[in-house]
């Protein structure tokens, strides 16, 4: 551990968090952020789909109730937002050697769309290719959790996507966990059931490993 | 699990009308609308990107010129619009045995985005199968004109897509040229440089082809 073993040119760290709804990611990505910038690091905190001017209209369009969208037309639409985010943020952010943070990235399509909405999983890689090239995280905090009890953290607040079915809460979480499967050096799983500061705790230790926290 | 139809049914005609910003497709495609209604057929016009709440919406941020859209995201836009059309109108439209008639649909982006943005040509046709699964365009009216003159049908009324150099034109032009050499029975080049109702008096022609016309 520590060393990486890359040809790509020295750049920041690209760290992504990732789980079902009411998993409590962007509680830690903020954590995070709050974390390394104290620590003299330069972070920048990003969300997905969103943090550009036309991604957030593309978030607006994905998130509103009201609508109905086709399962092939919500894909597209997470990939077109993934395509800005990734073009005018992150990859600029990482060759400045920034700390980037990202709450959700393409891990969240291939569980929700693909597992979750059974699309056919190599198509759906195949569009992440689309909007990232061969960008990658670095780093994917999994918060793994029980859908249960993460939809009953949600209480009534639940936007378009996060009104689906338990049985398609089972199927994201056992998408993301298969990734996490096919990928442990980049995704590592963390027990969401526990605490904030526990999950916290996880989240710390699993950072120190790859990054100079001082 | 439903099961899926692997032989198509006896179904409607699919007509697409296609060219670069200015060439007279939409009043070519209204006038085909008004033409087979009169003469008892059962029409459906329909515009791409649009038709459907969502893909109106989409519609919006593609034509926002105030709005900078990277290219895959552009690209993925269209797209979503698409699936939106395809699933919830043409499909459905096509089975009850209507004529649909389309103010541009994939060929404009093959021609836009592959040809003129330079995009790679097989990643733009493998989401048009993203988008609409194997639906193709029975026919297709391709109003072929001379980019300087379809300009300047224009004026000064332009939205960020037709705000493009004289050179992209060109491109657009010349992939619209390749699809129909391609495709020579489904694709109908048709001279754009003529009037309004030389212009119509050739689509009747090949309409007259391919449907009765009582």
């Amino acid at each position: 551990m520590g060393v990486r073993m890359s040809v790509r040119p020295a750049r920041g760290l690209f760290v992504t968090f990732e789980g079902i709804d009411g998993c409590g990611k962007t509680t830690q990505a903020v954590l995070t952020y709050q974390y390394l910038s104290g620590h003299d690091h330069q972070v920048k905190l990003l969300r997905e789909p969103g943090s550009t001017r036309t991604a957030e209209r593309i978030r607006k369009i994905l998130l509103d109730r009201r609508l109905t969208i086709e399962p092939a037309t919500e894909l597209l639409l997470y990939e077109a937002a993934r395509a800005e985010i990734t073009s005018r943020e992150i990859v600029p952010f990482l060759a400045q050697g920034k700390v980037i943070l990202c709450d959700r990235f393409y891990d969240s399509t291939t569980a929700y769309q693909g597992y979750g909405r059974k699309m056919d999983i190599r198509m759906v890689r195949s569009l992440h290719r689309v909007a990232v090239g061969d960008l990658k995280p670095d780093l994917t905090m999994l918060l793994d959790i029980d859908p249960g009890l993460a939809l009953s953290r949600l209480g009534n607040h639940r936007d378009r996507l996060e009104a689906q079915s338990r049985a398609f809460f089972d199927r994201v979480r056992r998408g993301f966990l298969e990734i996490a499967r096919k990928e442990r050096r980049r995704v590592k799983v963390i027990d969401a059931s526990q605490s904030v500061e526990d999950i916290f705790s996880d989240i710390r230790k699993i950072l120190a490993r790859r990054i100079e926290i001082t």
